[in-house]
């Protein structure tokens, strides 16, 4: 059977069409323009379901479902979106809007846990029963696999790791707390802590990197002037692993899973970041005489929402 | 069927017969002298399980199973405590040694693990399939249950909740790390706080309570001045309370259970306690618009980790 996954993005929205193995077959995306009405979003998924079924060639017979993944809660009891970052409405009944074009189970989930599972099937977690995948970008996203399915809790909000507290009294957060490990190990952290750097010393590396322009100061920045040797960019690369690393240790001593997947721009640094993680994690992680939680990169990269989501409807 | 729960603890260790209602219907202990070797502890266990069955009155063919739960890592596969902090002896071949006097299924379990699934079968946690028990005593003890069984990772290691870093580069904690939860949660680090407000203010009630010996300082000193309206006790109170409910805030978004269960002398202290916790959880907590989890007080009390015990056979 094949499977439809739906990646509700804050630019765009992708659909792909992926075989039981978890690759895609055909995909297709339009722009979101998520300032629009929630029945326009609507309209255009459903008119680009229809469109890349028909791309694919694929007898709509053997489609078993559709998954739809976005940046919020789902309701997966009346098929509702209860709430989304990326569309203006709450509590949008998604699954009937699709239906009406594809009548199919229609599957709702957290972007985070889809390409939790999305790596699980098919990426860096592959033939693993526990995972976690954490991402790095403008906050710290989260997934858990338990027994190969998202663990999500009794109410389908949990894995929401980047909101837990690493700095008490810490730096302000989105979500309203202080200190939360989003706020120290996300990118726009680290972009916030390269700005802080090269303001603080105006003759770094850092700063010349940029000429002196702050808002031309990216998640790769203090890594570039690291590995020039830079002090400074050494010291924020130093304190950027050390909140990583801190979270990563909370979330292995929390549930032990046999693989933590790393995903997100920053890992493009590969083991200049990867080494130093792996080495703080295997100093303060709380049991050292049982097997060890793998650290990797994330293998899916921008298909990991449209195979996680898709998946949903294969592990379900 | 009847199960035996064995509850080793360092100062005595325990065992019942429970039945498949989680209720205990014989049990005895004798002292753990864990001094003592290995071989001398596991043998007076042997004859106190032969001891209880008999006292029991109940027939050995309706016994299905023996578990036990201790301090420490288990392995379930090859039936050893990989550690255990109340054993000088590491990889104790527990289930082999135990079967020479009882030859039924043997089941190991970190006990905090047990605790959390007694709370679920018979205690507070009762009905439900997500719940994670939290026990404040010496350190911090995490046990989580997921679809109405323990999850321990994939290693048999996880939920160690209290060893979460909630103040980078904090105190001290035992387990090497800095920060961490347990070290500003537990009894022990309670009555820490409270034995320095009382030395930084020697006029106030905390010290009086204990006629400025600081030994005597306990974990009700801080609640029975604050109760008396006195002002440094009301702000150890106060700052316990939001660590606590700090790193109770982290678990909810990681885990999203329908019941966090709150065990440990500290809850003696009951809406006191529990009230402004609620309050900074429902403040905190990153999905407000979901059903919320209930924060409870554990029932099992010193019957947790028999009953635990016993059910690890009766679950698995």
């Amino acid at each position: 059977m094949y499977y439809i996954g739906i990646d509700l993005g804050g630019t765009k929205v992708a659909v792909g069409i992926v075989n039981e193995e978890g690759m895609i077959v055909h995909k297709d995306s339009v722009p979101t323009k998520r300032e629009r009405d929630y029945a326009e979003i609507i309209a255009d998924i459903g008119e680009l379901i229809l469109k890349v079924v028909k791309g694919s060639g694929i007898d709509a017979s053997k489609i078993a479902s559709i998954g739809l993944g976005a940046p919020g809660t789902p309701n997966n009891k009346d098929g509702t979106l209860i709430y989304c970052s990326n569309l203006k409405y709450r509590n949008a009944p998604v699954r009937a809007d699709l239906q009406r074009y594809l009548n199919l189970p229609v599957y709702i989930e957290n972007d985070a846990n889809c390409a939790a599972l999305a790596e699980c099937v098919a990426g860096a977690a592959k033939g693993t029963q526990h995972s976690i995948t954490i991402t790095l970008g403008t906050g710290v996203g989260g997934g858990v696999i338990i027994n190969g399915r998202i663990y999500s809790g009794f109410n389908n909000a949990a894995a929401e790791l980047g909101h837990m507290v690493i700095v008490s009294d810490g730096e302000f957060c989105g979500c309203g707390r202080r200190g939360c490990w989003e706020a120290y190990a996300s990118a726009t952290a680290l972009i916030r802590q390269t700005q802080f750097a090269a303001k603080k010393y105006p003759d770094s590396l850092v700063n010349n990197l940029v000429n002196g322009d702050m808002t031309r100061i990216d998640a790769k920045t203090a890594f570039d002037a690291a590995k020039q040797g830079d002090e400074i960019g050494l010291k924020v690369v130093r304190d950027y692993i050390k909140y990583l690393a801190e979270g990563l240790t909370d979330v292995i001593n929390a549930f032990q899973p046999e693989v933590v997947v790393i995903g997100g721009g920053v890992c493009k640094e590969g083991e200049y970041l990867l080494g130093p993680l792996r080495e703080i994690i295997a100093r303060d992680v709380y049991c050292k005489d049982v097997p060890q939680t793998q650290i990797k990169v994330a293998q899916m990269g921008n298909d990991a929402g449209i195979v996680g989501a898709a998946m949903l409807g294969r592990n379900l």
